[in-house]
């Protein structure tokens, strides 16, 4: 009998095969990357000695077959005292309790070091194996290939694999230099994509989040999960269009528009797959400890960039692809295509290596695309048992809502407001914007910090903080800590009974305004203020989540949600308990509502770590079920009720006037 | 209880069921490209009436159901009083036995109409299915391509098909124009690649033999299998050397020389899909009665060619795919790969549809390429009882010997001799060049046809006949027929015994000759000869060719075989009788040799019509075993002993100084 643990997974194989083998013939997987030819090491198990009785089993070091000089070079003393052998090296002469240690696992659980930590099994759809070949022989006139497959299967189980015409070129004079000994990269175990000398080198991918605005590239190590660089930049699409829709009319009035945009773009993601190769990066692969294992600099060729997935809205993902975006814009709002899709790097012109596949990640609708596929990837409300809301605010609002039993999904047109734009002395979040600000709740002074530093303007000097306008978080701030101190009543109308030099009416325009930072205060020369006008946009943007929000509550004949997540770059730069404030989100628990980052980005590394996150994707996208909001026969009634601020402000009086702790934390740190 | 011939097919169904629902359910495939619509009239079987008893059953017009308002437009009055319904249309009310016309049968036997009559199967990788699919609505907000998912499943029972992003974007703009019903093109029911509005039309594929000197193109019609055109060039590679050995060195010695060579031939094969849409061309589609049905003119664009095989040997096919063929020179001759490929049109560069497979033809060995395989699938001696010996003489000699039992194959140098190079007037069977010739064994007069004129010198005035060299025919004939009338002696050297003013001495060169037209009959103004370096060069490629077939005899253990097959266009031109009388081939009863053609342009043709010729093919290439002739141990001995011509001259004395019969026939015509 034998026995693998952790997974417990248990049997009987014939006598002297080794526990390679025997792990196979049990379903237990163990990394063998060389092939069971005690070269890499990788392999590594350790026999448990001792008397399991609740197995009925007696396992020993000498049960697993005599030491083998191969074993030397990768199994320190102490470990070999432990009872660590090569699983390739190792046999099973008689019964064996073998553990398993994670880094030896195929599909370790490897938790991913970027900004947010989420776990992903790492089981990448591209794969390396080692494998020495027989020489050709005038007896046997098998090609390179051939020999290549045959050793394939003999030494790792794969049959019929197949290889990209590029590839084969390589391969070819690899081969005889390397002396027949090559890793080969194998996309889904059917397609070889790569071939480098010897025992090989790492490999690696990229998950890139295609916004509206901006576009984020993940550059990941395929063997560790470790994330060694985020490359963003501004979408070069902005110049046809801000939002979705006015890049749509772009190509409704260009014949050539849609190839130019999509042209951009990937000129643009060139751009940034060329700086790769220029830096210097530090691996750490996972030792057998399951701790990280020594670092090692390496420089990394596009080459050797062998896969890639990408998220993006329903626009985003057919403008890339060159797919006609226009029926995205009138009903039924069609999509070319829902199900994922694998593209060529070649053919879509991205200078990764050529023989790589692209994986664009499945849509939901024409108005929830493949990013929110990644969010849900990454958050998991279709596993999971508590109802969670997630609202990915980006340049569109996206709306989920649910749990394991069924899953609703919107979007909602929040408008430019809370990234803004169309805000008198709005700007987006670049240096110089005000992007948090308190108000003293008596004096109604103004605190803030701008864009670019830590601390805020009460303990900087002027010069230091010169302003010029305000950002999303900044505007929502405003609004949040007015309404709170009473500054703005539950109709959203400025309340002139609160008397101060910073509440007044602009004599040119009639209306009513506050003035968040004096001209003196700004490198614009004017007074910032924020406008009766501004108010209302805010109101807009607020009411039209509020609004998707209540309409999925009563989809799903829920009327509270366990959990509120807020996803986004604006998600991660608001404070979250003064949007509940505002009336944002219908009401939770305000510990239970929290910031998530770019969850779609995180949902698109999944995807590129772990190919059965692929599968998952394509289910969920086409199990999640799309509300299109205003289609409810109430939606305009909803929405108009959303407009007004919660009357319960004072709920909230201990959030004004005070500089979050986290944030005052880092303002403090950079005194 | 239902049966369905010719297959003999028979099982329950449910009551009700359409017959064309119960031909799947039973294995027995009818032709449904309309999915059962009525609409496309495909699906004609016939209701046996009568009672049979060896089935135990009775079968009635009137147990498939009632008459239904769609057959009307497909089945004449003729047809319906003979039993004929639209299988779609016509249901399982009670017993019945079915008659399934060829023309309705998925995979029918069809002969196509070319020079040779082989027997391909129609089973396409490239096959056209017709769908409506359900207009997208808010409800259901699954893609265009999601949709077509459906439909295909619903109504082909289609399932896991995926598209070449390329069409994905024709398919978009295609659906709404056609109100929703069109007709893709999938390869291997995996990968869109096709989409045509409503019922579509047919598609087509090009079966290409590349040859080291010439380039065949045959444009085939995938639904009737008809080989519509035969497009035919030098390959452009001439220019960089005659043979494959030439070409190996122009690679070695050029840095961009693989690279041109690839680039030359591509450009040549697109000048002649070109054409393609220039001409217009006669469609014959099967009926239901098994005949041809109606004629038809069509236009054919590029993009309606949507799959494409490619045979070759071995250089040839490495050559185009850019494949390292330096290998291939030295021992042990390892291909890059034995297996077949496929690799895009677009990443060959071939401008048929982008989105078309290219299949290239799996590959023997080093010497014995896909033009062999090709060979093999035409002429199937892998599946016959009786041994065939097949010689494919092109710019190499390649060699087949066996049966289903055991195949071997090999590859001899027959030197440049047959194609008329390395001749004292040698030159290729362009215009101008002698091709057949007959000595009067008596006289010695020699009478001649040149290349582009039907009728014999004797029959023509001489400024008709002007000739300026011999081609490979032409020399060939020459060497027989002055030996078996005696003018030659069995070990090649001339017989100056045989008095005539032909058989001199070159004052100049010193060496004998026989003048084969004088110069008052040439366009050069020069005796034409064969000189006895001329007929020792075609000892050496003869023994070449015998010797391989002894090996290969020994090899297998046989002394005689049951048929010889000569293939290639010199197989076409030459005198079958005459090469066994000069001692090419091993001892065969004399109609036991024929002449086949073209068989590897057969054999490509046969792979792009069936798909299951590719699996064969595959299958072939590996179990044909490869013998390297000249490492057997007495090789160069044999090879001496060949040099010799047969002592049984008298044999062959009636085919002296007489035009063959079928040439005499034509000669006749012509004047």
């Amino acid at each position: 009998m034998i026995i693998f643990q952790p997974s417990g997974r248990r049997g009987r194989v014939p006598r002297g095969v080794s526990i390679v083998e025997a792990s196979r013939q049990l379903g237990v997987d163990i990394a063998s990357p060389c092939g069971a030819k005690q070269v890499c090491g990788k392999c590594k198990i350790r026999i448990e000695q001792g008397n399991f009785q609740k197995y009925g089993i007696v396992s020993k070091m000498n049960h697993a077959g005599p030491w083998q000089s191969g074993e030397e070079e990768h199994i320190t003393a102490d470990e070999r005292e432990a009872g660590f052998r090569l699983a390739c090296a190792a046999t099973v002469e008689d019964d064996l309790l073998i553990f398993v240690p994670e880094a030896s696992q195929v599909g370790k659980q490897v938790v991913s070091k970027t900004a947010r930590d989420i776990d992903i099994v790492i089981n990448p759809a591209v794969k390396q194996y080692s494998v020495e070949l027989t020489p050709p022989t005038l007896e046997n006139p098998a090609g390179d290939f051939d020999r290549l497959c045959a050793a394939l299967e003999q030494q790792h189980g794969l049959d019929d694999v197949r290889i990209d015409a590029a590839v084969l070129r390589v391969l070819q004079n690899t081969l005889e230099r390397a002396n027949w000994k090559v890793t080969v990269a194998i996309w889904m175990d059917r397609n070889v994509i790569h071939v480098t000398p010897g025992q090989g080198s790492n490999l690696f991918g990229l998950a890139i989040d295609v916004g509206t605005t901006t576009v984020a590239v993940y550059l990941c190590d395929l063997t560790s999960g470790q994330v060694l660089d985020t490359l963003s930049m501004m979408n070069p699409q902005v110049k046809y269009g801000e939002d979705v829709v006015s890049r749509i009319s772009f190509h409704m009035e260009n014949p050539d528009g849609l190839d130019r945009m999509s042209t951009d773009l990937v000129a643009g993601l060139n751009r940034l797959v060329a700086k790769i190769p220029k830096r210097e990066y530090v691996l750490r692969s996972p030792a057998a400890s399951g701790d990280l294992g020594p670092e090692q600099t390496v420089r990394i060729q596009t080459d050797d960039i062998v896969d890639v997935c990408i998220v993006g809205n329903t626009a985003m993902h057919h403008i890339l692809l060159q797919l006609d975006p226009e029926p995205l814009g009138r009903i039924p709002f069609a999509p070319a295509i829902q199900h994922s899709l694998t593209i060529k790097a070649r053919d879509m012109g991205l200078h990764v290596n050529p023989a790589a596949c692209v994986f664009m990640l499945p849509i939901e609708a024409g108005f929830v695309g493949g990013d929110n596929v990644g969010v849900i990837l990454a958050e998991e409300p279709h596993i999971k048992d508590q109802i969670q809301l997630i609202i990915d605010i980006g340049t569109n609002g996206e709306l989920v809502l649910g749990n394991q039993k069924k899953l609703v999904c919107s979007s909602c047109a929040t408008g430019p407001a809370l990234e803004g734009a169309q805000i008198e002395f709005g700007m987006r979040a670049a240096p110089g914007a005000i992007e948090r600000l308190i108000i003293d709740p008596d004096t109604l002074d103004v605190d803030y910090k701008v864009v670019g530093r830590d601390a805020w303007r009460s303990y900087s000097s002027p010069e230091e903080m010169l302003t010029k306008g305000i950002c999303g978080s900044g505007i929502l701030d405003a609004v949040a800590q007015l309404f709170i101190a009473g500054v703005v009543d539950p109709s959203g109308a400025f309340n002139l009974e609160r008397l101060s030099p910073r509440l007044r009416i602009n004599s040119e325009t009639d209306m009513k305004e506050f003035v968040l930072a004096w001209s003196e205060d700004t490198s614009i020369d004017k007074d910032i203020v924020i406008t009766q006008k501004d108010i209302r946009q805010i109101q807009l943007a607020k009411a039209a989540i509020y609004t998707g929000c209540k309409l999925m509550m009563r989809k799903l004949k829920i009327d509270r949600v366990d959990r509120v997540k807020v996803a986004g770059a604006f998600g991660s730069h608001i404070d979250c308990k003064l949007a509940l404030a505002i009336g944002m989100f219908p009401d939770c628990a305000i510990d239970n509502i929290v910031s998530v980052g770019n969850a779609a980005g995180d949902g698109c590394r999944a995807a590129l770590l772990n190919r059965d996150k692929r599968v998952e994707a394509d289910r969920v996208a086409r199990e999640v079920e799309y509300m299109e909001l205003t289609l409810e026969e109430d939606f305009q009634q909803q929405l108009m009720d959303a407009i007004y601020f919660p009357h319960r402000r004072d709920d909230f009086k201990n959030l004004v006037g005070v500089v979050p702790e986290h944030l005052l934390q880092s303002a403090k740190n950079c005194l």
